[in-house]
C-alpha cells in the first residue's frame, strides 16, 4: 500500500475541462490530505486553475500535452493518438508507475480502448466491465457492472464480472460476503438468456467465493437493497442505468410542475424545502460519480462527462480507496481461487 | 366494424380473480354504453359479483370453467389445459369470432404461447411483441414494444415491430406520422448490435411507411416525449419498463420518507397534497394498464395481474379501442406495404 495515493488526472476530458477537474482534486484534497495527483493536459489552463488551490498546487504535478480525445472520435481514432492524448498519458501513467489510478470524464469508447490496450486484462479476465455506485432504499449503495463496456457477454464473462463485482464490495462497500444476482426478466430458474442460466448455475455451486449468490433479479428490484452486487451485460445495464436516471428525472420533473401548480402547493413547497433538498441529495449523480473498469492490471475510473467539482471529487475518492484497498490484488486473489475450481475455465 | 364490440374476459386471472375483473368491466360499461362481455371462469363467483353491477349484467354472458391457468405454470402445461381454462377459452371466442379481443390478467408466458398458438401470426409476421403505454413529459404517452415476449430478436424481427408499433400508434394516440426510434446504448450509428444497426438502416430508408423513423434513443430519453414508438427486443424492453416502475417506486418512497422527516416538512406536505396526488396519478400502473399483444390474428391485451378495478376498466378500454379502430386489418395493410417494397422479407 503505498505511503501517498497518487492519481492521473486527465484535465481536459469532460465538458468543462481543466476548470472543473482541477476544483474537484482541490475538494478530494480536503479529505484525504495524504492525497497527490498528477495533471495532464494544457499547461496555462491548468496552472490558471491551480493558482486558486494553494494546498493543492504543492502536491500536484503537471504534464503538459495539446492532444486531446474528442467526444466524437471513434476508439480506433483515439488509439492512434493514445501516446499523446491527455487520457492517453493519464492512464499510462499507471502503466509505468508513476501514478496508481487514473481518473478521466473523456470518451468511454476510446478510454476502455486505451485502458485494454496499455494496461492488459487480468489473467482470467477476457473483458474488463464497468463499474458504478448506484443508491438504493438498503443500508448500502449497490455494485451494478457491466454499465456498457461489452454490448454482448457470454457465460465466463458473466461469471467474470460476478467475481469482479463482488470484489469491488467488499472494498467499497465493506461487506464481507456480498449478495450478487444476475439480473434477468424473471426470478424462475427457466428465464432468460442461456448465458445467464448458465452463469447461474455456475455462480450457484461456486460456494467457496466471498459472495453469496442468490439468484436473478428483475428491473423493479435494483434500489431495493435486496443485493450489493448486480451483474449484467453492457447492453442490458447501460439501459437499465440510463432508465433509472431518466425515470429519476421524470419524476423530479413531474414533481416541479405539481408544486407550482397553484398557490397553495407552492406554499408547501416552501415548508417541505428542507426535506425536498435531501431528496435531491440523494438523486443527484454527482454524488454515485466514478465508475470503475475492473478487470485490467491498473485502476482507471470514468467521470461522468457533466460532472461538476464535487462529482469529480466524488470519483477520485473512487480511485483514491480503491487504491488504498488494494483492489487489483483482491480481485486477482479471487480469480486465482475461482480458477483453482475451475480448471477448464479461462482457457478461452 | 362491430355495432357493439364484445370482449372476451378472463374472469379468474390476475391477483384478485372475479371480483376485480367484473369490477373493471361494470367501470368500463360506464364508459362504452355499447360494450359487450362475455365472462369466463367459475359462474358462481363471477354471477355473485355480477349481482352488484346490473348495468353490465344484462349485456353480458357467462361462459363456465373450473380450469384455471397457473400464474406458476410453464407455457407448455397452460397449453395442455388451453381448451378449458378460463384463459384458453377466452382467446379461444376470438379465434371462433364470439368475441372482438380478449383480455387477461393470467401468466403472460402462457397467454403468448396460447394466443399463438390458437390465433397464429399475421403474414409477414415472425413473432408477436408486447406493446404498452407509457406515460411521458410530451404531450402523448409512448407506444413501447416488445416488452417481454421475445428475449432473443433479429433485424427482421426489430422492422416489424416498428411497423406494427406505429400502426397501435396512430390508433391508440391519434398521430398519423408517429416518431420512431429504437432503443440502444447510444445514438450515433456504429452503437450497438448488427441487428440494431441493420434495422435502423432498413427503416431509414422505408419512407413510404406511416411513420416518421427518427434513429436511436437512449434509456434516460424514455419519457422525454421526443418519440412516439419506441421500439426494441423482449429483454431490453423488459429490463427498461421494471427498471422505470422500480425507479418511480424508489423516488416516491424516498419522498414519503423526506416528507415524514419533520413536523415542517409534514405540515408541508399537507399542503401540498393535491398537487402530490396528481403525480399519484399520473404515475399509477393502473392509469396504463393494458398491454396488447401485436401481430396476431385477434386482439389479445394483457392486464396486470395486480390491477384494480380501474386497472382492468382500462385494459378492456384498450381492447375496445383497439376494436374500434380496426387495429388488426390497419397493421396488415401497413405490413403489406412494407412487403410490396421488399419482396425478399418475409421470406423467412
Amino acid at each position: 500500500m503505498p505511503a501517498h495515493p497518487i492519481i492521473a488526472l486527465d484535465a481536459m476530458g469532460g465538458d468543462s475541462g481543466p476548470s472543473v477537474v482541477v476544483a474537484g482534486a482541490a475538494l478530494a484534497k480536503q479529505r484525504y490530505p495524504d492525497l497527490r495527483v498528477r495533471f495532464y493536459g494544457r499547461e496555462d489552463a491548468i496552472r490558471a486553475e491551480l493558482a486558486k488551490a494553494p494546498a493543492l498546487a504543492g502536491d500536484s504535478a503537471i504534464v503538459h500535452t495539446d492532444v486531446q480525445v474528442a467526444a466524437t472520435d471513434k476508439p480506433s481514432q483515439a488509439i492512434r493518438r493514445s501516446r499523446d492524448s491527455s487520457m492517453g498519458l493519464a492512464i499510462q501513467a499507471v502503466k509505468s508507475g508513476e501514478a496508481h489510478a487514473a481518473v478521466s470524464a473523456g470518451n468511454t469508447g476510446a478510454m476502455m480502448a486505451m485502458a485494454k490496450l496499455m494496461l492488459r486484462t487480468m489473467e482470467g479476465i477476457d473483458r474488463p466491465a464497468l463499474a458504478a455506485l448506484l443508491p438504493t432504499l438498503g443500508e448500502n449503495d449497490l455494485v451494478m457492472l457491466d454499465l456498457g463496456a461489452n454490448t454482448e457477454c457470454d457465460t465466463e464473462n458473466l461469471i467474470q464480472f460476478a467475481v469482479m463485482g463482488a470484489a469491488y464490495a467488499r472494498t467499497v462497500l465493506g461487506v464481507s460476503k456480498p449478495r450478487v444476482k444476475l439480473l434477468n426478466i424473471g426470478t424462475e430458474e427457466l428465464k432468460g438468456t442461456d448465458e445467464l442460466k448458465d452463469a447461474a448455475a455456475a455462480l450457484r455451486e461456486a460456494d467457496y467465493l466471498s459472495m453469496e449468490f442468490t439468484g436473478f433479479t428483475e428491473g423493479d428490484k435494483l434500489s431495493s437493497g435486496e443485493a450489493d452486487v448486480i451483474v449484467t451485460d453492457g447492453f442490458s445495464g447501460n439501459i437499465a442505468l440510463k432508465t433509472a436516471e431518466g425515470t429519476a428525472r421524470f419524476v423530479t420533473d413531474l414533481l416541479r410542475r405539481a408544486f407550482t401548480s397553484s398557490m397553495r402547493s407552492k406554499a408547501g413547497f416552501l415548508l417541505s424545502r428542507p426535506a425536498l433538498h435531501m431528496l435531491k441529495v440523494h438523486l443527484d449523480p454527482n454524488n454515485h460519480n466514478g465508475a470503475v473498469f475492473l478487470g485490467l492490471n491498473g485502476l482507471v475510473v470514468k467521470s461522468h462527462g457533466g460532472a461538476d467539482a464535487k462529482g469529480v471529487a466524488n470519483a477520485i475518492s473512487v480511485a483514491y480507496k480503491m487504491v488504498r484497498a488494494d483492489i487489483t490484488r483482491r480481485i486477482a486473489e479471487d480469480l486465482e481461487n475461482f480458477r483453482a475450481h475451475h480448471p477448464e475455465a479461462g482457457q478461452a
